[in-house]
């Protein structure tokens, strides 16, 4: 194998796969990417056996070849060398090691077979539909905070993509829930998505999806079987398993009686709970809202701090309420609302509350109260 | 006591002070800062029993007195208030509470008495002299990062300031060394620090002092007895106390008779070197410099990951030599070097290096070789 390509057409595509490859592997060819060097083109795959990334990017190829060789190692050398450097990739037959050539440095670096390398990402994905850049990163954007950390719950670890109907529209669905709040996105259901099998994907492969897609605008193919899904977009294709579990019935916790409507200033009412919820102990994060005629009132007691309270001007049309939420969660749904102004669609002290964004109906979010 | 204060006056005051306070404290008191109204001026004072910082800002005092409250707590307050607020601090005879109003939010802080905040900063420091911020700034910055860690060799855990003499000149002398390497800053000895104490002056002080005088170009005056620090200037004031210890005869480990010189490009060492050690292991480091006629050759190798290196063009005297270091540790000097061109002494491959600045006389370095 031998080649050359400019240095910033090499660390963008080493971006691209490095952070698949984790910190610490036990499994020593899982540190490595697979460099691929065909016609006029270097192909890079990084992979964790349950996620893969593959890059490819255009070259100056002497001669074609393929091998592996440390990913973050690699990603350093080239982020370190001076921009606007041509570097120069080869290996010798036999050699186990791959020589990097760039300016006056020179490294050598120890390689494994890329027949070690683990393919996981093949396999027909009968499934195909398409999504634009900025759908999907929607979709993620709306979803992703809400998603379960606790290992146990393995089936909440993930956004939840099912077609499904929206009072007579079809849909393409993405939930995520961690049990004591919710998000919902959905979006107009592609061409080629009716039919598709309910997949939950890993937070893992959302995250990676995300830095990906952060400053495309090109349109997003999506394939998936009831076990893998596949996003390809311009030179890059991530390869995900999926989370093998069943979704809890999510339509159960969306209340449908919630009939005390507050609307609010988003950025307002972010601003008043972030201060407000300085009070608040760090583990409990309790502020209490008190919901009357115009006024909202966001307090937060602590033993230990003393008492918070801040007015904020609302609509409201109901009888005054009052209750109780995690400040933390308050202010995750109030960054994800782009539009100026929340709706708060409330029930009681100890029933879930919606809340949506007025310009945008997208996206919604349920949340539980608590105690205060 | 009732005061109003501008929000940006008060955040800037509080940010001052409010590092010195440690995020854990078993003594509640500590955790807090005091408070006092005086004539048109609000002053604060936050310790950690060893460093103490105190702040003074002009602020409309309807009634005067002191309290003291939650430091970290407070300005996250005032930090999350919006631009522009008046800030109301109030407290009521036996209350035990202090009351924050700033727009349409309230706060009430759980306060301590004033009479329990301890006084460590008092006392007579009759040394006195004055330095100009950016020769402290210089002092610090050329001499810090050498500052032992090691909690056993107390001693090293901080500057050594003395006055001494540098061939005919009168000097002031800050000295770091952790034992692997050592930085040497010096100035001309001040009006009034003639026949002063040498001090060690502790990391957290000097760290604390750093950021305190980042944007200050007014003068710093410095006043010491053999126990205590003061620094002084503008409306903060710095106390510190000194590690009680006995700073090694580092003149020892300076040495004299390097006579092979290479000087080389500040910025291209940095790089090279930044580039090789990519490949050096996690725990030595080290990287390999090979010092020929016009050519120095930095090399790394490691059993794991390969090997690295890189040509510079350098001015040479001598026969060619090959000496090791800790890479971490050339980084670290080649970034306090602000002119173009470094100039190292060597005399083998076992003993101690020298490194100056070409252009500034101020600093020097003594850098430790290691095996390679």
């Amino acid at each position: 194998m031998k080649l050359t390509i400019d240095r910033a057409a090499l660390l963008k595509a080493l971006g691209h796969v490095q952070s698949v490859v984790e910190r610490r592997n036990t499994i020593p060819i899982l540190a490595n990417v697979l460099i691929t060097a065909g016609e006029e083109t270097l192909g890079l795959t990084a992979t964790d056996m349950d996620l893969t990334v593959e890059e490819s990017v255009a070259a100056e190829v002497a001669q074609a070849g393929a091998t592996t060789a440390p990913a973050h190692t690699l990603y350093d050398i080239v982020r370190k060398l001076p921009d606007g450097t041509q570097v120069e990739l080869a290996t010798e037959s036999g050699g186990g090691q791959m020589r990097l050539t760039a300016g006056r440095s020179t490294f050598q670096l120890a390689t494994l077979p890329k027949e070690d390398f683990p393919n996981v990402a093949g396999g027909e994905l009968p499934q195909r539909f398409e999504l634009s850049g900025a759908e999907l990163r929607n979709l993620v954007d709306r979803t992703r905070f809400a998603i379960s950390t606790e290992e146990t719950r393995y089936y909440l670890n993930g956004i939840y993509l099912h077609a499904t109907k929206s009072g007579d529209a079809q849909v393409l669905r993405g939930v995520a829930t961690d049990g004591h709040r919710l998000a919902r996105f959905e979006t107009a259901l592609p061409e080629g998505a009716p039919g598709m099998p309910g997949v939950i994907v890993p937070r893992k492969t959302v995250n990676e999806l995300r830095k990906l897609i952060d400053d495309s605008e090109e349109s997003v193919e999506v394939a998936l079987s009831d076990s893998k899904i596949r996003f390809s977009f311009g030179a890059t294709v991530l390869t995900s398993k999926l989370i093998d579990g069943t979704f809890p019935d999510y339509e159960r916790v969306i209340p449908s009686g919630n009939d005390k409507v507050m609307t609010v200033d988003r950025k307002a009412f972010h601003a008043g709970v972030d201060r407000v919820s300085t009070i608040s102990t760090e583990k409990s994060r309790a502020v209490k809202l008190t919901i009357g005629d115009g006024t909202l009132t966001v307090s937060a007691t602590s033993p230990d701090n003393g008492h918070a309270s801040e007015e904020l001007e609302i609509d409201y049309n109901g009888d005054q309420i009052e209750v109780g939420f995690n400040s933390r969660y308050l202010l995750d749904i109030a960054e994800r609302i782009d539009g100026g102004t929340a709706q708060f669609s409330l029930s009681d002290a100890a029933s879930p509350t919606i809340v949506r964004d007025v310009s945008d109906g997208s996206a919604l979010y349920v949340l539980m109260p608590m105690r205060v």
